[in-house]
């Protein structure tokens, strides 16, 4: 039954989702509508738990599960009922009982996230890699003229919504769909193709000879996401590209599920703070206002860390981005629509009942970007100027532990080691010249972007006074070796009692004598992060 | 046969290419390495034509091949074949009939060109999306811990040569070949969803075509100058490129005189110093520190305006990048190289009397750039996020003198004028927040990087204080409106009498009544100039 609008019925589904959220009550929608469910394992289960008949998919084949479940809808029974063509092929879709499958439910467990486990062998992660799913996921988008694929859990309402409305789902929503089902499966291939060359045969990571890094001429490849309403300012077009081979979570490659379109400084900005949280391990928030972090903290929740977070520096974080690194939940949600105005909120999962408190402030741009694995990628980063480029590694890298130096007399306490390191990953994200006041899991005053350190300590000292936030005891990081002592002076004088930064001035020793006069413990890195 | 360093025999390969060059050949080398060969529709032909026995896949699967061609290789006995565990599956392998495929050979014909062809309607670019290709590449490339995928026929040689000498593929090889498939997969994928994602589902196209500044694909070509020593910290690698296309005076067109190499920082430092100083046409002296502005000032010579400059703040200016509009001869290199502490001077035009000057100083850096045109060409603006670009026409829009607009009741004396339009082209070059306060042709202060205009505000006042220079009667500007009247207030305090900003606060009302309270000439200039 093909109607002139290019409406198609739903008889029969297949699915098989990594995501669960939701299936089953999806599965129950289709059932009542007249829609057969056939399924496979987990999945299968858990519809089978909510009072709908399912069939698996090793009846429809009549071919065992074999190898562990590695050849299991690769069948022509499935995929003839996913590729064949209503109208044209029903005759040896009949003569080979292949039943047409309407609409396939399947999405992937994010390879990131797999790779991403503590101690993930190379062998296991290359088991993990789905080809049964991938297969049918392309076959039904190719086919979309006929069959509806749904790869996100974001649109099974939608799909719900258009049988009951229409009968069937129309030619427009299956062509969107189909569009989503080859970005997913494109993305799932690409963080393996990024696994697979960073790693060699024995799973020991490669290091990139400079010359492949950097060669002689360089060509860089760019898709465009969007034309952007205008550039940093009004006067400038501007449109925003995704790097093609770019695996890692990212602003560029996350899904944005309600709000406006993200103008150029909000993508720079949830840019920032993004990377900025993906320095944690603990559940942690960054807020984001004008390219630099105006809060950060960690807790025992993502909750808390946001409260701790926003507290910095209340006036900034209005009209802030705000990034976590774990997934938000439905209170989250609710408490940052109810306390205050934000822009764009990023997180690698966003749950249904979260995207639902976000529904009510239609406006916030809400981004999941998925997970990211535990060290970053290689991706270099640029700096245009005018008749050329600056290409250079990210920096990433993080100073071992037995490489930090208690440089003063007295040594850092327990709290002090944990503020030090916390406010330590925290200035490498702030502009140069950077200083940060950490203590008790958070921010408590950032200085950024001066062309003087006194000034960026001042500035930090301000802040904090500005939000009621006491400086005493507090640990200070700065990006930058101090130059003199006047900065040690500062510092303790602003209520700082350890400090860390790199060292390496000519004045160290001037500098050292400050801290150990004023009772301070400093660490020296031995690492700079400037960051302009 | 496993051996120990993990060399796999190639007894049998499933050979189907899209790129048919040197695909015969490799099959005959195949056999007469003991390969059996299994082929389908144009690649079989090909390869019987060179004489080598070819066994059709459907004779392997006994399956018809159905649906003019879309289900043909979606079989368990192909993927089977594939996707079976060598030592482990061989029982159950055994039992269904599977014969093991030991090397892949698959290629996909790239989705850019199909949709490129004139003409390509939307029904025929769909049906030519591979789906059995991809799968079979998916499953040996996930197998290939004992199956060899090839995508590339760059790697045919290379085959057939570990074939000859260790009798199979090693591991390495497996492995890189693997990463590549899934590469190619990926790139399939992704060129497929951005074609669906591109046009709707009646085959228009979602946007009207746009400038050719901003295509859908985009391709940056650089040629490298320079490996620098390091990025922007010591741990990051970096290079420095130049557009091959640049035509305009730059830092990336500039001849080196004399000095130690550039470092990265020093490249950003020395871009940002001359893209201000171009601004200028009275002779023109700009110091760059981390980035901003420090020092900038215009007077009848450039040797005067260096003093200026200098002045404004003499701290900042220790170790900065100058640059100026005009040719620097001896007395003014005498003056910079004995006063100050200098990283680079770059200037259109060095006299040879002046290189001798700073010959004296063979570390300083002299950079010849070459005269630039009245009107900035057309270069784009880049700014790298993670996963992709944000591309921007550069900011070099100047507003109209008949936009320029006095909203105050007074209006700004001929002598403020000057100094409004002074620190209005400054500020743009300036870190946001930017407040720029100006007088007597020269910056006073310059307030920068501020997460909030009124801390910018408070520094560029006190960076004036420091370097003694009093702010009664000064001009300042601010890159953005002033949101409250606080702002306003506040230059007030500091001494401004005059101020120039883009307006178009909602509280701009309360922003102008504050201006007239306090006797201040305010003019709008209805261009926002931020820069992050």
């Amino acid at each position: 039954m093909a109607t002139s609008d290019g409406v198609r019925p739903v008889r029969r589904a297949l699915i098989s989702v990594s995501d669960k959220e939701g299936v089953a009550a999806f599965a129950a929608q289709l059932h009542e509508r007249g829609v057969e469910i056939v399924s496979t394992g987990g999945t299968a289960r858990l519809i089978q738990e909510a009072g709908v008949p399912v069939q698996e998919v090793s009846a429809v084949t009549g071919f065992p599960e074999i190898m562990d479940g590695r050849v299991k809808t690769l069948h022509p029974l499935i995929h003839g009922g996913l590729l064949g063509r209503r109208g044209v092929d029903d005759e040896v879709m009949a003569e080979q009982g292949i039943g047409p499958i309407d609409l396939l439910c399947v999405n992937l467990y994010p390879f990131e996230r797999t790779v991403a486990e503590p101690g993930c062998a190379m062998a296991e992660a290359i088991e993990h890699i789905d080809i049964g799913g991938p297969a049918m996921i392309r076959a039904a988008a190719k086919n979309h003229a006929d069959v509806t694929v749904v790869t996100e859990r974001s649109a099974y309402a939608e799909v719900v919504d258009e049988i009951d409305r229409c009968g069937g789902t129309s030619r427009a929503l299956r062509h969107r769909l189909a569009a989503e089902a080859f970005d997913h499966t494109a993305r799932y291939d690409r963080a393996i193709a990024a696994y697979l060359a960073r790693y060699d045969e024995t799973g020991a990571e490669r290091e990139a000879p400079q010359a492949e890094r950097f060669p002689e001429a360089w060509t860089l490849r760019a898709e465009k996401l969007a034309d952007m309403r205008y550039g940093e300012n009004p006067h400038q077009a501007a449109a925003f590209y995704r790097d093609p081979e770019a695996a890692e979570a990212s602003v560029a490659t996350a899904r944005q599920r309600q709000g406006k379109a993200l103008s150029y400084n909000n993508v720079a900005d949830t840019d920032a703070a993004l990377e900025c949280v993906k320095g944690f391990q603990a559940p942690a928030c960054v807020i984001v206002k004008h390219a630099n972090p105006c809060g950060v903290a960690y807790a025992a929740s993502l909750a808390e860390a946001y409260d701790r977070a926003f507290a910095t520096d209340p006036t900034s974080a209005f009209g802030g981005i705000i990034a976590f690194n774990g997934t938000v939940d439905a209170a989250l949600a609710g408490a940052i629509v109810e306390r205050q105005f934000v822009e764009v909120v990023i997180a690698p999962e966003v749950t249904a009942q979260a995207a639902e408190r976000f529904a009510a402030k239609a406006n916030v741009r809400v981004l999941e970007c998925g997970w990211w694995p535990a060290t970053p990628g290689a991706e270099l980063d640029l700096k245009k100027v005018r008749g050329g480029l600056l290409v250079q590694d990210r920096d990433t890298a993080v100073v071992a532990p037995e490489a930090l130096r208690v440089v003063t007399r007295r040594q850092p306490g327990e709290q002090e080691w944990a503020d030090l390191r916390f406010a330590w990953e925290v200035v490498r994200h702030v502009k140069s010249n950077a200083i940060v006041f950490a203590g008790g899991q958070r921010t408590l005053g950032v200085g950024a972007g001066q062309m003087s350190r006194v000034f960026s300590t001042r500035i930090a000292a301000e802040k904090a006074a500005e939000a009621g936030l006491a400086l005493g005891g507090s640990a200070l990081a700065s990006d930058a070796f101090f130059p003199f002592r006047d900065g040690v002076d500062q510092a303790a004088e602003a209520g700082a009692a350890a400090i860390i930064q790199p060292g390496g001035s000519r004045r160290d020793e001037e500098v050292i004598a400050a801290a150990d006069e004023r009772g301070l413990a400093m660490v020296f890195t031995g690492m700079r992060h400037f960051r302009h």
